[in-house]
């Protein structure tokens, strides 16, 4: 089949970019020291909880991003789970999430006892629009005892949970103005956003707690892990308490003091993140220069757009993000067929959150914007070594 | 201070097996393929979810168990928790479990939204008593529209989860008839018991199904690591699904039909699963071994016994064990304190589940037996390296 023209020069300008052969989404780069550190676990036997690479890992992080404390976990949704509970989260709560997200960000939530309550998007950073959910507050909840309630619902909307997506950092300013004035805990997403800053400061570092992810397809992985990043010390140490178990320190006895979580990070997947995190300066800067290739390669096309970071911010730029005019929406799924056809590999954005089963029934404001990019969004491959073939 | 005439001839038995150096209680060995799989993994870049020794090493285990299927997930919490999930068990639930357990048997009844129900031990196995159970239950439930209520509670008591306490296989005999007559659904937790046999078949492939646990102090270890254990290929199906963020699988679309976790184990930990896999065989054997010479070096010490396999099953032998006469369980705490302070790690057994705060509520039977192997149970340097020595 012939693709239609439009779609056509979109493959051209792929191609121009990445080159004719079969490409992945995002596939991770081992150029470093991961070997060394992984065959140091192995020698000393420390491949599980403890461990020396843990704690430095958890160091390293924190210096990066500039967060007071890093506790690593198993993987971005446990870091969620967590962060969601430490910020006060109980059954029968409210969560604000953007409705287009993974679906981890929804069920960390469920985890929880409570209901993901789903907001809409932003044209220009893909995450949560401040304003617009403002309007939305204010019409539909009021405070009693110094929470916010939904008026509908009868429920607490007790924490918001703010996406930077594909790295892109979201209106954050906006959010903490509206966490102040509704009186809601900010739980920062930034599973995608590792490397990304505003106004120099880095994502995740913004609200109460921030979440990371270093799954396989990230900026950097370590085969699955996560982290939550806080400035709160107290917060840190419960954090890291409720993901080992709940066990109080003892030299030999086993006493757990609540209900805890086995979602430490093995200490041979954290020697895989030090030495990963050795190089996501020049992972980004791979990524920021892909970015510029397909910015050029595509600039004769007017139909669709690369996507780029909102004004003020540093996107770590995760996943190259095509975005199609409205009026081209109806070619998504023949841009997705032809470029995997070819062994290019895309995908689409997310299925808005509303039309997943177990989340259909959960409040939401109105959605258009978030229903526009699900129509419009198409990941491009984004890998680090594409940068300089 | 100089021990007590009884402590100190255990620590002299102790010393006559262990030699006079600092040892572990229990530390990995990795004097296989370790390094090989690690560093294929690290080339074929596939350290995540996407990768051949995950698929590889949930067949090997499935041939070793002589199972039907295995799930690997990320550690044994989480596959105990998607088996009780499978099970049936749900928010009101109550779910019977021994009160002398690691508190992930415990947590995992409570991710469920269920009920722990605690249970008596049996002095021969360590493990759930069938017989003390059995008159418990039909004194305190009913069966009511063909499910076991506890008459006292109203809630129906949905699963139990028989568990082999340091590889010792329970009555398994006794924990089926029960399930039977009572029709409450067996969760297996075997996390300790990988390579324990009753009649020659393996622990964990009696129940619905079977849990297992890798992590770094078990008799394998993939650094951190689980996997369900089970002969319904429709359950391990759903186990798979579940344990993988429930996304239905499409080339590029996000649709996830179900409340799913981010369980998957990681590609890298699987490979260090299969090339420890590889080893058990002669690990088990060198376990066993060291339990021989424990038991001669203690034959001579009336005071406590090296604890046995129970008849009819051969024990991994994971965690080499004393227990104590009833006389002699006051010096518990110096014998702990003894061995530690002299560099041979040892330990007691866990706190009762009754003992800790986000449990003392349960219901449970009469504890007698397990309450006094909690005065009497220390555990002593179990790794395999000590065999041979």
């Amino acid at each position: 089949m012939t693709p239609s023209p439009v779609v056509g020069r979109i493959l051209d300008a792929l191609r121009e970019v990445v080159g004719a052969q079969p490409v992945g989404l995002h596939e991770p780069n081992f150029s470093g020291n991961e070997w060394a550190y992984l065959k140091d676990c192995l020698d000393s036997t420390f491949v599980s909880s403890v461990g020396r690479y843990v704690d430095r890992f958890e160091a390293d992080l924190a210096a990066f991003t500039g967060s007071g404390h890093a506790v690593a976990v198993v993987n971005g949704t446990a870091a969620l789970h967590i962060a969601l509970k430490l910020a006060g989260v109980e059954p029968g709560d409210e969560v604000l999430i953007p409705a287009l997200t993974f679906v981890a960000t929804a069920n960390a939530v469920a985890y929880c006892g409570a209901t993901p309550h789903l907001v809409d998007s932003e044209e220009n950073t893909l995450g949560m629009d401040p304003q617009a959910l403002r309007g939305y507050l204010r019409d539909m909840t009021e405070m009693r005892g110094g929470v916010c309630v939904n008026r509908e619902t009868g429920r607490v909307i007790r924490a918001m949970v703010p996406m930077h997506t594909f790295g892109h950092p979201v209106d954050m300013d906006g959010i903490l103005a509206l966490s102040r004035d509704f009186r809601i805990a900010v739980v920062e997403d930034a599973t995608e956003s590792l490397g990304s800053t505003i106004q120099g400061r880095h994502a995740g570092t913004f609200g109460r707690m921030g979440v990371l992810s270093f799954n396989g397809n990230k900026v950097i992985t370590t085969g699955g892990g996560g982290a939550i990043l806080t400035d709160d010390a107290a917060l840190a140490r419960h954090a890291k308490h409720l993901t080992t178990t709940a066990k109080v320190p003892h030299r030999w006895a086993y006493f757990h003091d609540e209900i805890g979580y086995n979602y430490r990070m093995p200490n041979i997947n954290a020697a895989l993140g030090c030495a990963q995190l050795e190089q996501l300066p020049g992972f980004i800067a791979s990524k920021r220069s892909l970015f510029a290739r397909y910015r050029a390669a595509f600039s004769g096309i007017s139909q669709a757009r690369i996507f780029e970071e909102p004004a003020g911010s540093q996107s770590n730029y995760w996943l190259q993000t095509l975005v199609l005019d409205e009026a081209n929406s109806g070619l998504r799924d023949e841009l997705l067929q032809s470029t995997n056809d070819a062994g290019l590999m895309t995908r689409p954005i997310w299925e808005l959150m509303s039309r997943l089963p177990p989340y259909q029934a959960c409040p939401r404001m109105p959605l258009p914007v978030a229903e526009s990019l699900v129509r419009r969004v198409v990941n491009l491959p984004s890998s680090v070594a594409l940068a300089t073939d």
